[in-house]
C-alpha cells in the first residue's frame, strides 16, 4: 500500500468529529489536524494522548505543505470561501452537503477544481451505504426494469434551524441518493414544493418536492421536522421489480419484489385496460454491515491516487444544489410546477 | 331489542358481498334480498340453503314494501340514480364512496334524503375501523393538541381501471378519514395534485394530493397503484402528541408519542429560533378487534331509529367528492393549487 | 364437479361456527345440519333465513341417511365416543383436535375407520395454511437440506382451563405441525416437559417440550399462557438454509436464509474447528392469502371421493398424542427425558 | 470533576478495542497502554498520532505505579491468574464473562479482592444497557408485580468454538441479565439443560436451559449458534405488566404491557377456574441511545472512587459461573433438573 495521504478536517461541530474519526482510522489516511475557531471544540475532537495538531487558523492550515486535502465541515455559508482557498493552496477538498449556499458560488468551485486539476469532492455519505449501492447495481444492471417512480420519505424530530428550511436541511440527503442511482443523474423536467410551518418557527418545517423526470416516471420527497418518530424509507419502483428501502429495520434494510404490473399491448382499443400482475417472491439482499463515512473516504483518496473524478464530485453537489434552488422558487410561487431552463441542472 | 330493520343490497360485485354478509350477521338487520342484473352473482352472494330473496330488478325491489334500507354497492356512474329512485320510494339509503361521480347529482342526493326525512348515509368504512375511531378521539379530546400536519400513504398493487384514476379509486378512504378526524370536517383551503402515468395506463397511477388547511396544517395524501409492497400509513402531528397508524401491524396498529417540538415565546428576536424538544414515552392504545362494516350497518340502523345523520352522512360523501373534483382540476391544470370558491365543499 | 358430500356439524361452541361456515362455503360440500344438545347455540351457529336444519340429538343426527360425513367439535372427552358413533353409523368423520383424550381410545378410532374403510381425519388446521405447506414443500425437496433443529413459540394471553393444561390446549398445534413437515412424521427419541404454574392456577400455565430427534436434531416447544402479547414464531433450521415463520407478520409471514454454518472435513484433529458460514440473501416466498380451513374441508372431501388417508389423518393425530401423553409422564416425573417404548408412536 | 483513574487494558483481541476505546473517551479515565503478547495487534488497537503505551509484557504492566485499573480480556481460562497478579499488585480489576472457568478459581478472585480492599468487577455489559436498566427497574418498583416467568432467546449465526459450548459462550449474557434484574440475584431452585449437536462440531451447539425459582416462577434460556437469523428477545411476565424486550427494534426495544391473567380467590372450589383478564394499553419506554461500555467504565471508576461493590461485582460473575457449572452437570446426565446443595450460588 501507498503511503496514506495527509487530511486536516476543517469545523468541529456537529459532524466533523465523524470525519475526524474516518480520516484517523482509515489505511488510506493520516489525519494531521483539526482546525476551528474554538480551540476547545476542536481539542475536544483530537482527544487526549493525541500528536494530532489542533488548528484555530484556516490560513495557517492551508499554508502547511504537509497537507495533501482538506474536509470542510463548516456551515454551508461558508464552503465556498473556504473550498475556493483551500483549492488555491493546491489541497484537494472534500465538503459537507450542500456543497454551497448558491450555485454561482458552487459552479466557481467546480471551474476552480477542474482548472487546477484537483479533487473536489461532496460528502454525500447516503451515497456510500450498502443499501444505496445496492440500490444503485439494481437499477445499473437492470434488475428494476424502467425507473416508474421514486418516493423518499425522511421524517424525524429535527433540530428546527434559524437559517434554513426543511429541504435545505434534509433533502439533499434524498436528492443526492435520486442523483446517484438515477442512470444520467438527477436531471428533472420540473420541480414543485409545497410546504407548511404549522408552529409558526419561520421556517418551513413539513414539505413535499415532486419531481417528474423525462421518461414519464415521477420522484417524490416528503422531508419533516416535526415527526417525533423517525421514518426512512424509499420506494424505488421498477417495470420489472421495486426495492423497498426501509433504513430502521437493521436486519432487513432493502427488499425486492418481483412483482408489478404490465401494460399489455394486445387489445389497445378495449374498454377494460388489459393489465397483467406478476406476484412473485420477495427477497432480501446480504448486505454488508459498515460504516458509509469510511467508504466515503476511502473514495476520496482514491480519486486523488488514481486522478480521477471522485462517485460524488463537485458536479453532483450542483446538480443537487440547483434543484434546491429551483425548489425554493417553487414554493416561494404557492407551489407551481419549475420548468425550463431554470432547473437545467448539468453543469 | 327491537325487531331487525329489512335491507337490501343492490350489486353482487366486489363490495356487494361484505355487505351482505354484515347485514346477514347483524342482530339490527333482516337482510331480504340480493340484486344484480346479473342473476348467478346474485345467487353466488346469498348462497345455497338460504331464503334470502334474489332479484335482478331494481324497480321490482325499491316496489316492495318489506324493505326498509337500501345499499348500493354499484358503479360510481349509477350511484345517483339508484339512490334517486330508492329515496323516491321512501327508502333509506348507505352507498358506496364516492357518493356519487360528480357533485351536482350528490346534492341533489343530499337535498332530497332531507326533503323526505330518509338518512343518506356513505360507507366511509375505515371510519368504523377501530384505529381511526381512536384517532377521532385523540383529536378531539385535545389529547394531540393543534393538528400541525397529516400525511397518508396508501399505496399497493392496484387494479388499474379503464374509467377511474388512483385519486378517485384509492383517495376517497383517506379524505372520508380526514373528513371524520379533523374538528369541523374536511374544509382544505386549496388543492394541488400531482400524478405521473409511467405506464401509459392511460390514467394517472400514483398521485400526490397536497391539502392546505385553514389552521396552518398541511395534509398530503399518496395514493399509488404500482406498488407491489403494500404501505397503509396515517400520521397525525399535533402540538402535544403525534399518532401514527400502520394498518399493517396487526399487533400494534397505533401508537401514540409524547413528543414534540414546541416555539419559545420568550426570545422572539434572536437569531437562534427558541424551540423545545419534548422527548416522552409512546403508547400503544388497546384496539378491540371487530370488523369495520359491522359497526358500519350498527350506525345505519342507529340512524334510521334514532332519525339523526350517520357519522358518515350524504354531506360527508359530498365533501370528499368535492375534493376529489378539485384535485382533478389541480392535474389538469399542472399542479396548481386549487383555491377560492372552487374548493368551498361546506354542503 | 361432483355433487357436493352432505356434511354436519356437530358441536356449536367455540370452533363449530368456524367449520360450519366452512363447510357452508365449500364448493364441495353441502351443509346439511348443526347439531348442538344447547338449540340455541346450534340455531345460532345456522342464522336467520336458513333451511340447514338444526339438531340436538347426536343419535337422530347419525341415523340420517342424507348425511355423508359429520364434524366432531366437542370437548375433547367426548370425542372418542361421538367418533365411534359415527364411524358405526357409516360416516366419514373429521375431529378437532386432539382426537381424542387418551391413546387408547384414539387407536380404537384409527382401528375402526380402517376396519370400516373409511375416512377418520384430525383437523389439524394449521397443517393446511399456506406457510406450513411451504415449510413442509422446503424440507421434502431438499431446499433446507438436514434439519438441525425445529424451535416454535407460541405464546399468548390464554384461556386457563380448568381441566388441560398449557401443554394439552396449545402444543397439538406446535405437534402437529412438526409431524406434518418432518419427513416420516413426528418420531422423537424422548420426550422432557418443563413447566411451571406461577399463578397457582391448578395447572401449568408455561410449558416447555424438548424433543430430540433421532437424526441427531433437536425439536423445542414454548407454549405459555400467560403472555399479554402474542408470538408465533418457528425456526426450522436446517444444514442449507433456514426458514423462519413469523405468523404475526402478514407482510412476511416466512422468510428463507441462505446462510448457515458447516463443519469442514479437512482438518479433524485440529485444536481449531473447521467451520465455514454462508451469509447469502434471504427471500421471501410469496404465499397465497387464503382461509385455512377451506383447504382443510377440502381435503376431507377429496379423501373420501378417492379413497385415500387425509393428509391429516387419524393416525397423525395418534402420533401427536402419544407425545403429549409422554409430556405428562415427564412433567410428572420431573422433567426426566421419558425414551423407550413409552414413546413409541408409530400406529 | 476529579483527576481520571489511569487504566490498561490487557488483550487486543475481539473485545479488547471495544474496552480500549471506551476507556479512552472517558471523563473518568486516562487510558495508559495496551497490551497483549502480540505486539502488533496492541498497536493497532492503539492506532497512530498517540502516546497511549503498547506494552507485551504483564509483568511489566503490573509493576507500573502510575496505572491504577486493569481491565482483563483474554481467553477466560486465563482471567484467574492475570487477575489474581493485579490484585496482588493493588490494581482494581475488571475481567471479561464469564469471570473465570471455574468457580473455586473465581472465589479465590472474590476474595482477595475482598482482603485488599480492591473493586473486583465482571463486564456484563448487557446490565449497561437502557433496556436492562430500565427492565430491572420495572421489576425493582412493583411495575411488573411478582415475576411468574422469565424467556430469553438469544440466536445467531456464531462462532463455533473449538474450547467452549454455546452455553458458556452466549448463556452468560442471560444469566447476568436475570441475575441483574431479579431482587435478590440469580438463585435457582434447580437448573435442567437440554442440547444438540447437530452438526458433529464436537460442542453442544443448540442449548436451553430451565431454571425452577424460589417463588414458582420460571426462567427458561434458549441459545443457538445456528441460527442464520439474529433473534435478542427476552419476555419478562409479571403478575401486573409484562414487558417484552425485542433488541433488534431499534425504534422500540421494550414494550411493557398493562395485560395479564389473574386468579380469582372467591371461588376455590369451583370446577371452573376463576380466572380474570387486564386488556390494557401497551407503553414504549422511552430509551436513551447511549453505548453501555461507556455506562460500565464510569460504574468501575465509581465503585473505585467510592469504595464501595461496583453493580455487577465479583460475586454477580460468580454467581452466574456457578449456574454455568450446573448446567454443564445437568448436560452430562440427559437433562435432570440439578437441584439442592449442588446450585447453592450465594458466595
Amino acid at each position: 500500500m501507498n503511503e496514506p495521504l495527509r487530511a486536516a478536517v476543517i469545523g468541529a461541530g456537529y459532524w466533523g468529529p465523524n470525519l475526524a474519526r474516518n480520516f484517523r482510522t482509515s489505511p488510506h489516511w493520516d489525519l494531521v489536524a483539526v482546525c476551528d475557531l474554538d480551540e476547545a471544540k476542536a481539542a475536544k475532537v483530537v482527544g487526549p494522548r493525541s500528536t494530532v495538531e489542533v488548528m484555530t487558523s484556516t490560513e495557517a492550515l492551508l499554508a502547511r505543505d504537509d497537507v495533501d486535502a482538506v474536509a470542510i465541515a463548516t456551515p454551508a455559508s461558508t464552503h465556498a470561501a473556504i473550498a475556493m482557498a483551500a483549492l488555491r493552496a493546491g489541497k484537494h477538498v472534500v465538503v459537507e452537503k450542500p456543497i454551497a449556499d448558491n450555485s454561482a458560488d458552487a459552479q466557481a468551485m467546480v471551474d476552480l477544481a477542474d482548472e487546477r486539476g484537483l479533487v473536489l469532492m461532496v460528502d454525500h455519505t447516503f451515497c456510500y451505504t450498502p443499501p444505496v449501492l445496492k440500490i444503485r447495481e439494481l437499477v445499473a444492471d437492470g434488475s428494476l426494469g424502467d425507473v416508474l417512480f421514486i418516493d423518499s420519505v425522511r421524517i424525524n424530530l429535527g433540530l428546527v434551524q434559524p437559517d434554513v428550511d426543511v429541504f435545505w436541511d434534509l433533502a439533499p440527503h434524498d436528492l443526492s441518493i435520486l442523483d446517484f442511482v438515477l442512470p444520467g443523474g438527477l436531471e428533472p423536467v420540473g420541480i414543485a414544493a409545497q410546504g407548511a410551518d404549522p408552529i409558526g418557527a419561520g421556517q418551513t418545517c413539513v414539505g413535499y418536492l415532486t419531481l417528474p423526470l423525462a421518461s414519464g416516471a415521477i420522484a417524490h420527497v416528503h422531508v419533516n421536522w416535526l415527526s417525533p418518530t423517525k421514518i426512512r424509507q424509499m420506494v424505488v419502483g421498477g417495470s420489472k421489480q421495486t426495492v423497498v428501502w426501509d433504513d430502521l429495520q437493521p436486519q432487513q434494510r432493502l427488499t425486492v419484489y418481483d412483482r408489478g404490473v404490465e401494460l399489455g399491448a394486445e387489445q389497445p382499443d378495449k374498454a377494460t385496460t388489459n393489465i397483467s400482475y406478476r406476484l412473485g417472491d420477495a427477497w432480501a439482499p446480504a448486505l454488508p454491515e459498515r460504516e458509509a463515512l469510511g467508504a466515503m473516504v476511502a473514495e476520496f483518496a482514491g480519486a486523488i491516487r488514481e486522478g480521477r473524478a471522485p462517485r460524488t464530485d463537485g458536479r453532483a453537489g450542483l446538480r443537487v444544489l440547483k434543484v434546491l434552488e429551483a425548489a425554493s422558487r417553487s414554493l416561494a410561487d404557492g407551489g407551481r410546477l419549475v420548468t425550463g431552463s431554470t432547473v437545467e441542472v448539468s453543469a
